[in-house]
């Protein structure tokens, strides 16, 4: 049974392979040498975005299986999601594979969501191989939610880049780290934001809620984390958390790491807040912390991915823009 | 675990309580005796068909606790998603609600979708009170997907009518008609259908590989059923589907029903080809199917829920339109 939603994986399921795949900006950046492959074109050959996208999840699909030897037919259950309208990017990816498929959509939040999911879906052994998956574009993203990137539109200091990336996990019941330990589902929350170039603001107080909720919950405090890790805060998001946490006396700033500012050298890269984007949580954790916690370089991780359920028609009705966050415990060796 | 998708819940949990919202075209049909409320103004009040269609989801959410006698808080996962772009009626049908949240996209397939999640995590012990959770509104979806309502195009006759409606159900461990049994996970298929006003034809391929493999996989055959109920097929679907079936000589035209062909009187109504939205199958099933299993008046059901994930952008640019369907076995009493 859950605590507030949290729910504890008993059989610590194994993130059995993984595999992050990104554009050539990302694959400028300070984590190029993680990543499973780096696209030298990132229209990958296909004549829209859209579609370039859904090539995105295929390939980092086909490289986690091929990471740790399974096949296509091997998967039970595919969890993906992306930011596209009608999660096209899913859909348009695992169309024709003879696999079960469960769409989600959790904005930025997806990669921890999918993982959530495939996690109880592996714990529970309802399937042997379950797949989380999800993507995003910086051209498809940003002619969807803002303005079509040949337009030039420029850029305010608080925006993100959202990154063109994808990351595939795959969960089972093998004794290979890392391990999902547990997850908390996150809850829908609205601070007031209305400026859709101001994601972290947007998401900064759902990943407080859910970081929150998680330490409390298994009665655990930031240190017991190597990292606390969140999806794309991105800086303004990251100084918002760091201050919502010190009024609980809680302080993460010794051992935080976000994506969002890991994924780009901000100043060469020009990336203002940070990066964004389904594809950005995903490929960091898929490249980055999965590879360490494996080779032990890591003990233990809260990969918190958060998502803003930005919607531009409601927005542009007068809405406010809800987040969520949800949390996924990893760690590097099986604990005692 | 599964077998090619479908699982078997073995606590067989309990569709607890359940209610369906629906608009006054839908309250004007053939199952108005059967839904918990029906709106006297689609626009309920708000100044957006949007915020208008996210309210149907907090009447029906409210009604289904009502129902059973439930608060909000009592309820630890909500699963909801809907067809508008990122989900937006489901996010702010649950923005502030204090439950923890799993967004899905499944287009119309919603209904089955949030029923097998919510039934896997009841049946699993994870969460005591899981809500299921999804809504169309004719107004939102024809604007986003076809054309403003105002602008009056002319219907194809294979078009089908999005319901304003919403239906929610409540899956626990009670030991209260009706059951969730078995559940088969959908998968994402596509026959080039390329027809935005054709979604029967899109969906029809899906439900006939879900239903055989629901059926293969469990032994059975659709003589053990009272109805064999798909969401929104249509008339154009619905009589693909029986052909489809007919190929492997299963014969369903005896007791097959199809939500999108009872919410209206398609000739008095003028809705074309039938019904279709998540709302359609929703309303349907937790307004007509789950009170009838619940009275005892049916022994069991497999609905069958379609969803065409219509991405109007991708559509544009020449693909064609992936379908996936997912499959709910319910019972009215307890089987020995």
């Amino acid at each position: 049974m859950n605590r507030n939603g949290t729910i504890e994986l008993e059989t610590k399921p194994s993130v059995y392979g993984f595999a992050a795949v990104v554009g050539t900006k990302e694959g400028d950046g300070p984590l190029r040498d993680y990543f499973d492959y780096i696209l030298e074109d990132v229209r990958v050959g296909e004549d829209s975005w859209e579609k370039s996208e859904s090539m995105l999840q295929q390939y980092s699909l086909s490289m986690a299986l091929s990471n740790c030897g399974l096949k296509e037919e091997d998967i039970d259950f595919a969890f993906a999601g992306d930011l596209m309208s009608q999660c096209t990017s899913s859909g348009y990816a695992i169309r024709g594979k003879d696999i079960p498929f469960i769409g989600l959509y959790g904005a930025c939040s997806t990669m921890a969501e999918s993982l959530c999911m495939a996690g109880i879906f592996a714990e529970k052994n309802i399937g042997k191989y379950c797949a989380a998956i999800t993507s995003s574009h910086f051209c498809s993203a940003e002619r969807q939610f803002r303005f079509p990137v040949n337009y030039g539109g420029q850029r305010t200091p608080t925006s993100q880049w959202t990154a063109t990336a994808s990351g595939c996990a795959i969960v089972s019941q093998h004794k290979d780290a890392p391990y999902i330990e547990r997850v908390t589902i996150g809850k829908v929350l609205d601070k007031g934001v209305t400026d859709a170039n101001n994601m972290g603001a947007a998401m900064a107080y759902a990943a407080y809620d859910t970081i929150s909720r998680h330490l409390k919950n298994t009665n655990q405090e930031p240190n017991d984390f190597d990292y606390i890790v969140t999806g794309d805060l991105g800086q303004v998001g990251s100084d918002m958390l760091y201050e919502l946490l010190a009024a609980d006396g809680i302080s993460i700033a010794r051992n935080h790491k976000d994506c969002g500012l890991m994924l780009y050298d901000r100043e060469r890269q020009d990336v203002h807040a940070g990066g964004s984007g389904c594809g950005c949580s995903a490929s960091v954790l898929c490249g980055y912390f999965l590879r360490k916690l494996k080779q032990g370089e890591l003990k233990k991780i809260l990969f918190t991915a958060t998502g803003a359920l930005l919607s531009s028609i409601i927005v542009q009705q007068g809405e406010s823009i809800p987040a969520i966050a949800h949390s996924v415990e990893l760690t590097g060796a099986q604990e005692v």
